[in-house]
């Protein structure tokens, strides 16, 4: 699926609005407040980071959702601030931005998920976000262009928003999917992912979109990495309003809303991958033939995490030799003898050792803004796809200068 | 210890002669051949990378010490080719070196230790060392100017020599040590190190020295990283002539040696950091209180990886919140609420909160060339130095243009 851009792509559910304003968190002055409404019914499931240490809104998303049983009236994110490793304080000035956001609205407070993304470690101004909770409530609209703001409003030190949207029909009746994100930096997510927004107006138990959204994530969100730092702030959470009517109890629709969810959630990985900080060229890491899934991703993590492989791919530089030598120190016994490697069209080594190739070509299929990369490794009969980036003076600028 | 420089610091040991040549395989024209002998009884023991994936003069190496029970009569170095990834004629060229140096000095092949450092998967040009055999061989001196041009022969990204010496009085006799060393990039050592190669005339097994080689690696060479990547062809070796005369059957001269051989390796370790890869500030990370060395370790080398960490460091930026988000990723299950981490003498974040702390001063701390961070575990009571750097534009400069 090609990623879809513009409100004309917009394949919006019924049963959410939108708003956002601008609190003063961010520096910038840009907005940084997000809110979503969910009708009356909405259920809802969600995947958060594995990182050790998690923010506050992702303790309180997680115990409000397991305490609802699947149920989100109202999504509010704050975009400046990450509200991680803020102690108590940071907890109770979420708690408090939730209780007065379903006071407002007339919902139980943990029908109201919350999101932080921005510095760690600074008390969130959780006065500036109260403030503007009667704004963001009363300019609520169930359209693409308020939507369009709250891919806006959710942005750090992204350079484009991400939004990927699908629909189908299913007799008379239409399903429809959007999906929104942010994600620049701290990308390499470990079974959660960035922040991720997904609306739809299917009929779903908060078990089946649990079930879809985890199915979903491993074959996306989960396969992407910029930075090889794992957020404390990961969050994808799935909300499904019911109101197309179509049911996804018979499985030709769950098959037809998996493929349309899986779809979405590639174009938002592929869409926050070209977005990852100081990015100049993405690379689709092919790992064919490892013995299982996670076997593929070890060596594709351990590739997408070496500084020498992604600085050569900063050069268009085909030294697949960094590349082994990353394989060769993942912690797996991988034979080297055994791997092929191609840079784009061509086979750069076999067998561990190099083969004959045109340095040129293959300096010229990296310089594109996207570049297959496959690696074979003859274990078994595994493959995966991971989408990575190379690293650039410019990400190392965006990140040296980040809080100072 | 403080590292000693320049010829007047080397306490050259009886036993050992060098000569350097220039074959022509860095594209600079700098010298590239570095040959040393060790003189008839001369003892050995070797510490190699932990990668797979492992060049062929690992291969040869590892296998001739293990044929010999530790004996070393000559060592040949190349520079500017790892001579990895090069297949069954990667191995033949190695062995055809070390079989022509053999012949020439008369003594086996498996008492010739080869190594080779630079780029991987390009063949090594055999012939163009076997050219330089004689040359090396008859100009070798066992002077410390020898010594000097051994230590520029074996560099490649390096801008500075690496070179450490020590030696103590024994009633009468003196032993001594001198340790050189190389490595700039590609320098995240797991039991083995970079190329290190230590010259004593103490009298000593192979058995001893294999223990105090061990020993000292793990508090020195083992606790650094620059860049994350593992080597191919780290190679650590340890040479005794007995020149001395001095024992190590006592545990006076025993606990004296080892003292020294930390001394030199730790500031060895300390030569190779300060020089890594567009480095501008080298970190000493003090892991406390961890359950384990093992654990210590983990938590230092996730937060040596994190580039997020690293380029905060060229920025002289104190964001902990990224130091405590790269411990939580660690894969342990470290409670972040009883984190403490100081910048310089400042405690920054106090049980997995912020500290109120001066940043202009925090900043001032991390502007030096060398600042120490330490992080309170309390899981146990072990605990680590670990030498790190940060990651900075010229980094990449460096990285992005290598082979191109």
């Amino acid at each position: 699926m090609t990623p879809r851009k513009g409100s004309d792509a917009i394949h919006l559910p019924e049963g959410f609005s939108f708003s956002t304003a601008n609190a003063g968190i961010k520096i910038s002055g840009r907005p940084d407040l997000a809110f979503a409404e969910a009708c009356a019914g909405t259920t809802a499931a969600a995947a958060f980071t594995r990182n050790r240490v998690v923010a506050a809104p992702v303790e309180v998303g997680r115990s409000s959702l397991a305490a609802t049983r699947g149920r989100v009236r109202a999504v509010i994110v704050n975009s400046g601030n990450a509200n991680c490793a803020t102690g108590k304080p940071g907890w109770r000035a979420c708690k408090r931005i939730c209780a007065e956001t379903a006071r407002l609205l007339g919902v139980a407070i943990e029908e109201v998920f919350p999101s932080s993304t921005g510095i760690i470690g600074v008390p969130l101004p959780a006065d500036k976000v109260l403030a503007k909770l009667p704004e963001l409530i009363s300019s609520r609209a169930a359209s693409k262009d308020a939507l369009l703001r709250f891919t806006h409003a959710i942005l750090t030190t992204d350079t484009r928003t991400k939004l990927a949207s699908s629909s189908f029909r299913f007799g008379e009746k239409e399903m429809k999917l959007v999906g929104v994100a942010k994600g620049a930096g701290m990308i390499h997510p470990q079974l959660a992912t960035m922040l991720v927004y997904l609306f739809t107006d299917a009929v779903a138990t908060p078990g089946q979109l649990k079930r879809l959204l985890t199915h979903a994530c491993d074959e996306s969100l989960n396969c992407l990495s910029i930075d090889g730092d794992t957020s404390t702030n990961d969050t994808a959470l799935l909300m499904a309003s019911g109101k197309s009517g179509i049911s996804l109890n018979t499985s030709s629709a769950q098959a037809k809303f998996e493929k349309m969810l899986r779809d979405v959630c590639q174009s938002l990985a592929q869409q926050i991958v070209s977005d990852g900080e100081g990015v100049k060229h993405v690379i689709r890491l092919n790992i064919e033939e490892a013995r299982s899934r996670n076997e593929g991703l070890v060596v594709a993590r351990a590739i997408s995490r070496s500084l020498l492989v992604k600085t050569a791919w900063a050069g268009a530089d085909p030294n697949w030799g960094r590349i082994l030598a990353a394989i060769g120190a993942c912690g797996l016994s991988i034979d080297p003898t055994k791997v092929d490697i191609s840079i784009g069209t061509q086979k750069v080594c076999r067998g561990g050792v190099s083969n004959p190739f045109d340095e040129g070509w293959a300096h010229a299929d990296l310089s594109k803004k996207e570049c297959d990369i496959h690696v074979r490794l003859r274990r078994g009969s595994a493959s995966l796809i991971f989408l990575t980036t190379d690293l650039t003076s410019e990400y190392v600028r965006i990140n040296a200068d980040y809080s100072t």
